[in-house]
């Protein structure tokens, strides 16, 4: 149980600076008279890597899965626990919930900084769209089939790599370049898998920012689009088990 | 032979990443409405890059050849056995065979999932030759003979170097990083010979998503460009197997 | 006593790389008739974290710290020692001092160094605040109570995660790989949170080429802008020592 | 004299690697129909960093200098070996000459690739300079002492750099990982200081593409701008040979 404290902590803490650099790119390359206006799409995907990377690093001691596609993927892999060496806990229902629930609530926290950061740039902004961006994803073509069709098999990539490393990585310790794998991966997938529907891949990373967006008083906000919110919560879910499980026969020897 | 099973999943699954995330980051750039379009050649370069770090990841098991230039330049080197310490496979006809032919598959599968996860906007493109473009690799200026040379500098440079790592990375133990080296390599070769004919340098690569665009039902899809496809296929070859054999005498010392 | 004087010339020689490199790919990208004129804001994200890539790689001796908000944060989070296994030195009002005056002065070095790299494009360039923007940071919109909070939120990550780094490092040797993870974070701060102030998250980075700015005989050079001279000193000392106060719960068990 | 063979061999195609993917990267950028026309400074520079990856990957024998500037700045800090554990020579004026020899004579050959890679872009070409500019880097404005002065300081830092690394990095085996920090250097100083000039900062880099472009038969070739030739073999030089002095004092301690 204090073990689950912590890992509620850890993965708290590392989605809240995973989603506050994370919306931060976008912010930066989408608001009125920032510095990173039209930056491009590379430096976005650049920027959510680096955001993964970040969080990643402070958040070793939940084992960094700040994302319920991840932690619902490894529970479908079979693993039975979660966290580091020093802060083991069993896979059941009540770890599975914290360690979404700090997900989620770390997310929310993490878009309420960017709000901050980027202040100004907000108030000026005058198309509500483009706040909206910021928060949470939105499909080039709206189509919930195949937005959900396209979210599931980045997330399937995402969990599916990710269970390789972890084969891969010995039990041995952690250091500051293990956080680097996932965030190159982050990138290749948003490069590559995320010109439909923008990436979310992570049902906290979509949703808590959306939560904020709703909650926050944002100068001239729009709608927060609940009717798409739950597109990239359910896809993420799908595509994270379907990795879990096709993981068992499709990863075999990895030794 | 159990181990030649593993091995042909191993390279089947790796090539189907690579290719789903390498014809993705064309579709990115190259297809109507998504949010990379015009992302610029460093995006493509990064994104097949990644996809082969991805792809590496997943197929540690059979060594991650995931092309047949790669199978055969190391054939042509000298080797004796293919596949991890767990899966050691001899090198003859049949396993030479059997990575070929998981190389294709995975590659034919990969590209499947590209269409599926931008099948909207496969739909809405008016350009034919923009959707083969996501498959396979075609000429800037056609020339039969010259598109072939740069295909054989282009591998060879690729083989060449992986020779390299696998002088100096001893037996040891593989972790996530050690996808990188190949991804960078990917990376640099698609920025400094990727010019002429897109640098396929992989006849998987290019020969299975060329056959999926063939079967496929894609709505308004053009030519196949049979013609052309010998040229990524012999190319790759004779630059693998030509790297193969100059690293025996001008790689002689690297211990 | 020895040892500070190794631990200051280290600060001093690493700033001046991180100076030097850093305002030289502003120079590049801002400066007319430069080759990387227009290169675009990840470009600089880029240049910047590689600046203190170089940077970090010659001063292993003093802990590459090469910021006056990491090591007043670092002073924050508890350190006893500053400095590496051979050169340490007990944290003190004059070793804080020392480190905090050699990146000062290192900072102010590198900025003429890249004066008179990039000396005939000075000459030409007609826009006085392109040149001070070589030198020092300023805001898209100038408000000095929003700016301060972005350069808060800024170097709160920075050092965060720095202190991040150093709980999971061990105590053993450093390589060149070292200095990788913190350059990344540096790109990844930049893409993020740089929109709005352009990121000192450095008071000696910031007010060392100010400073410069101030003393060189630049041709055409306009104000130095001291009214927001403060901003960029002020914000990252208080986000540093927040983020080492902050660790302490936050970062609780990371072994 | 075995081993000054292996390791001139080494150095020869350590440098015709760098060359090929380094010239390239400027040819799929600056020649007409490439795929890469126009791709920008950011990806000039990543090429040319994964250029040098490439090339110090396939020459570990010789411990990769692949630059007379480095070979040099080597000699200054008061080397007294070269190449590799098995590989060694003594540091003297034969031994010297062979290794610039050997980097001259790679880069001659790299350059001639890139040509037959890129043959029909180069016969498509309208623009003499744009060809002359795959091959010799030349300065956005021309001024020996200024443009001396620019490949003074981006040579200082690469060599000073370097050397910092290899105080760093034990005596122990070399992975194919070993290779990434000199390429994020070689990228940070293309970004930052390569501006004004263009950045040769290795004269054999430069020297040997020039001699390449005034012997190749490329069709509708102008000048090989032979008045500004000795810029880029002189600056590089003094800016090595000054690192390799100042290394002595200014990294004292870095174990």
């Amino acid at each position: 149980m204090d073990h689950l404290g912590t890992d509620f902590l850890s993965e708290l803490v590392g989605t809240a600076l995973l989603v506050l650099l994370g919306t931060g790119v976008v912010a930066n390359v989408a608001l009125t008279k920032s510095k990173g206006f039209n930056g491009g799409t590379l430096m976005v995907n650049i920027g959510w890597g680096l955001a993964v990377f970040a969080g990643v690093i402070v958040s070793y001691a939940s084992g960094a899965h700040l994302n319920p596609a991840v932690t619902l993927g490894l529970w479908a892999n079979g693993a039975t626990h979660f966290g580091g060496a020093n802060t083991q806990v069993d896979v059941n229902a009540l770890s599975i919930l914290a360690f979404i629930a700090a997900q989620l609530i770390g997310a929310i926290i993490g878009a309420v900084f960017t709000w901050l950061a980027y202040k100004q740039h907000f108030d000026e902004e005058p198309e509500p769209a483009n706040k909206l961006g910021v928060f949470s994803t939105g499909p080039s073509i709206r189509s919930y089939g195949w937005n959900l069709v396209t979210e599931i098999i980045g997330t399937f990539v995402l969990v599916f790599v990710v269970i390789g490393f972890s084969r891969n990585s010995g039990g041995g310790g952690l250091d500051a370049l293990a956080a680097l794998p996932v965030a190159l991966l982050v990138i290749g997938i948003g490069a590559s898998l995320g010109g439909p529907t923008g990436y979310a891949i992570n049902p906290a990373r979509d949703l808590g920012p959306r939560i904020a967006h709703f909650l926050l008083p944002i100068k001239g906000k729009g709608s927060s689009d609940w009717s798409y919110s739950w597109v990239p919560v359910v896809g993420p879910i799908i595509g994270g088990i379907l990795a879990g499980l096709l993981a068992i026969p499709l990863l075999p020897i990895l030794t």
